[in-house]
């Protein structure tokens, strides 16, 4: 069974491969009367756009996400809301070389074996680029969510360990996020961080990373009382991400050695 | 709640306005390994195309489908179709007369008390202008049942009453339904047809018409046992095009005066 | 695939087979706070019981309905709502005879071809005992809506033909609906039906009919805009129950040969 | 929305309180023509039952489960298999006097903020003895997996760290991990870990604890590709389980520090 779409009320349907003409995703259940518009999206886009920095994917793309519909007159309608971003560097003359092997670390050869054929070109489905979709339609429920919950609602996240490499919390500072390539919150451990990968870049490695999400003003009660709860739909949702394998939610695995008498804050 | 997703194991989800930018649809589920091109879709596409005949909508469109996933080296590759169709013929100005009117046998007062707000060009999303994507995945449906059923699956479809006029069904030819602007599948009932309906569009008024689908060389068990019944499941689907108000199988009401020895056909 | 679950929001499962030990049905999604007792539900399980006439089947069921969750001190909690009815009157060895047979006009051939094994005893899960289910999931929803919508909700039912026979529809009268074995609305037509019934009845034979639902007091945009609107989610319920072949709404059928300047009531 | 469902083809929703008359299951879209008895379910409820040691609740249940349908003559049919576990030791009396507070590290107080209502005889729907009714599903599942897959499919868990005291995960003997109140497959641990314990309860605080979940033999392929993806459908469940924050499949979190060269396993 091939499934796509992630939500319940709100929903979206994601599709499209690495290299294809486009990838897109449809937001279905949007509420209506919400101001809206492609800038809304953009932001959050350039924030995750290949080709920024040495030390991210080097493609390049725009990501200039265009809505095709559910938007009219500058509000949402109701009805479905359906986003295109076009690939622009998808040279697949790159991954000719690679048509007959299985890259470690990534599905081709799951793919392969449960489909009978795979689009090799940069990874086809598998390819991290399908993340671009749900910023798209995660900037549209932000957006949502700021006009239902109002100023108090906030969400923010930042990487927190890059590799071997840790970050000191106590110095996170929301403004340093976005100022560095890295998203870290700790300006004095960036410098740290560019060394470090660079000297990953050279060796021809790589190294992976930790990422930490803090969302306030959220409503009492949100989410199903036990299947879909929301701990239960985040793990699932971040657990869906390429690369992905682990998810704590508070204390996470720590709360293990927790005592009863433990202050949870 | 919206919901603009229909079906199961393979489904589709269709998103548009009769006057935005494009409409299109992404089919989700659907085998791997299946021969497919927009050529496929193309000739039901042009069945089903405005502006062929003075007795359809006079709207120009060429309704041509770009698949832009899901589709590699010719062959199905298990992950999201998504198909667009772009509207040419979209003159939005036609409509802002009716700006602030609701016409009637129309849903524009229903999506404008549900939503607050409605796209008033051409009906926006309630335009029956949504049904070209269910052309589009219904020719990907059919291409699959095809290649799983094998050849003796068929199906087909013909109007057999045009407002006030039925149609001879003992004349029913396959070949003739394409061949008439009406798809009537009784060549003598054609001439009649026209000349009612050119007084009928002479008048300013309408009509309505009844359809006839019939298949052959369904595997038996198809579809779930009670909710979800291939009955089921084929009356909401029906019901939920524009203008459908009732949906016969079989013997439909007729079912009511059979006794327990009729002969079921 | 197994599909048992009907409705998006408020939403039930039923289980349970026409000679098993019970029936069942758990419903989710039903809103908290509403006042329920299993009284609410038998009033409406009463006209469905078999056994109260000899024009019904003549199984002995009392079709008392526990509710085993999701009510808390006479009050909905908003937790799933699970409710059993005993089968009491299973008599298994009536079906020893016809266990290599497969019944016309049941489904025994369709499961067994289906899953490839049955449950002969009363059609097991074909019977349409599984239809105690859905008047208990409704008078649950009915209940709710009273709550939510008012005194201006009303919903009622009639069989207006039974058999070759027709009734006279000026002579509705909700009150007679009840009085008569046939739920018929026109009490001038009750002698005759019962006439014709127990003629039908001797002669070993059996008809069908055609039931009407009216209901009022509805708020505008209820549904969903396209795929599972209103109408479409009352032609798959309908039709999923056995035996049900048509379903018009408004004036069904009817509605063809409504011309363009049709008063539509 | 509530939503008490777990799965797509195989699914599941479970209902019932701690405190209420029962609690069940409903497993729909069950392959046909396996096996099952009440027997294969009972033998994992007695691993999870309450009351068998000082450890665990001292409620006292016997967690028998009694299938109500879906199940003819030892086989499965493909129809919805309900299942039923009475509540014997139901003692409400011992909650009347938390009736008006709300416990900490439970849910109490957000099912009241959410539903303006709750059951507060031993958490009501919060309480993890909504966990008994997976373990019914989970046992039909693996019955149904042994059969597909055949024998080279195995799942074992084990609890692998006690609150501060983890185990030597070079000691795991399959064979221990049943022999110990503890499920902890390290022999030399268990006796540590009952003295922590006992130490734990005496203070009157309580633990955490970490389990470790092994599968082997699990087809290349299975889940969707993306959402509903294996790992994501796994998190997803494991984190809906009351008290459980944290996910990690295989190296999990630690994952962050592997290099581009590092074996995975």
């Amino acid at each position: 069974m091939s499934f796509n779409t992630f939500g319940k009320i709100f929903r979206f349907t994601t599709w499209g491969e690495s290299h294809g003409t486009a990838i897109g995703c449809v937001v279905d259940g949007c509420p209506p009367n919400i101001l809206l518009s492609e800038k809304d999206i953009q932001s959050d886009m350039a924030k995750r756009r290949p080709g920024k920095s040495k030390f991210t994917s080097q493609r390049k793309e725009s990501d200039k996400v265009e809505i095709l519909s559910g938007v009219f007159q500058g509000r949402t309608t109701g009805t479905p809301i359906s986003m295109i971003i076009f690939n622009n560097d998808a040279r697949s003359r790159d991954y000719e070389t690679i048509k007959n092997k299985f890259r470690p670390g990534h599905a081709d050869y799951t793919y392969f074996m449960k489909y009978g054929i795979r689009d090799y070109r940069g990874g086809g489905r598998q390819s991290a680029r399908e993340t671009a979709c749900r910023v798209a339609a995660g900037a549209i429920a932000k957006t949502v969510l700021k006009k239902l919950i109002g100023k108090k609602f906030k969400i923010k996240g930042a990487v927190i360990q890059l590799g071997i490499l840790g970050c000191n919390k106590n110095n996170w500072n929301d403004k340093e996020i976005n100022k560095n390539p890295f998203f870290c919150p700790d300006k004095q451990s960036v410098k740290l961080w560019e060394k470090y990968l660079l000297s990953v870049r050279k060796s021809g490695s790589s190294c992976g990373a930790i990422i930490e999400l803090r969302a306030s003003g959220i409503p009492i009660g949100l989410g199903a009382p036990i299947y879909s709860k929301l701990d239960s739909d985040i793990a699932g949702a971040l657990m869906s991400i390429n690369a992905v394998k682990g998810v704590n939610i508070g204390k996470g695995m720590n709360a293990a050695i927790l005592s009863g008498e433990a202050e949870l804050r």
